[in-house]
């Protein structure tokens, strides 16, 4: 896994086509990772980030309290290890240990990098008064890598009750705007 | 084009994998339609959308002001016209005639379904209060209709500056949640 770090101003291309990502948290050493496709962007640079966290998540108190989380973007050959992330909770199980993710050091926060996501966002919680309503959090992308070896990931999209669409080709128009 | 009534519980599906959409308002009787990228699920039933739209876009005061839309989901074929909607504005040009769009009576807003999309959902405004600061809308969806014949929607996902990923197979796997 070899992760560069990527400009800021591109981060909105990684996200707004919708892709599951794998959140993850930490706090007193022990770090969790969950399964999210409520995410929208909300700004490009610096780039914010839009998520919706249920309390009924052990993430969601980590969140809250540390206001720190990474938003990793797994591929398809990371399916069934996505899935089972969301199939387990971390208040019982140790998710790294379970389905063989590597968590790796960040840079500006303390939760882990998922070694085999092809993308990271270090991410920092800047509001949360949507949190109690809606469980809506504002994040902010303080830093961002990616594997630069992969030209046209393969990304999952979740089409509801555990059918996942695989990124298919690439189409290229001459769009005026971003 | 045929498209059926569509269970609310069952909205989030569409939404959720983030393809682009169509967004149509109307007030005085003009209507305009604008793709759209930045949008995420907030709840299931009844659905709640979340959606980021610039005042820089004709369609914002429409939206503010009348507090209702229709999103609607086009497919690969229609990739041109989505494009084109970007690329042009409504306060200058009618981009139902300009790319022949049809638009169609929707049953509880003023603004017109899609009818070349396979899907439309029928949305009133119901939070402004993050529209000063981030331009982030919330909706909820009040009817949504699907086009029953269109079994696995080739949907377009933006990956940024005009490269489109069109939806390719789906995978299904045993998720114990939505």
């Amino acid at each position: 896994m070899h992760k560069r770090k990527f400009p800021l101003s591109r981060v909105y291309g990684l996200l707004e086509s919708g892709p599951v990502v794998l959140v993850t948290t930490a706090r007193k050493g022990r770090a969790n990772v969950m399964p999210m496709s409520w995410h929208t962007m909300m700004e490009f640079e610096p780039p914010r980030v839009g998520c919706i966290v249920s309390d009924r998540n052990h993430s969601f108190a980590t969140l809250k309290a540390t206001r720190e989380c990474v938003i990793n973007i797994p591929t398809v050959e990371l399916a069934e290890k996505v899935v089972g992330c969301g199939n387990t909770s971390g208040r019982r199980v140790d998710k790294f240990a379970r389905f063989g993710l590597t968590a790796m050091p960040a840079s500006r926060v303390a939760a882990p990098l998922v070694g085999e996501c092809y993308a990271s966002l270090e991410c920092r919680v800047v509001d949360t008064r949507f949190v109690e309503k809606y469980g809506f959090f504002v994040l902010e992308v303080l830093a961002a890598w990616v594997d630069p070896s992969r030209k046209a990931p393969r990304t999952l999209h979740h089409r509801g009750r555990g059918r996942f669409m695989v990124a298919g080709r690439t189409l290229k128009l001459p769009s005026k705007k971003a």
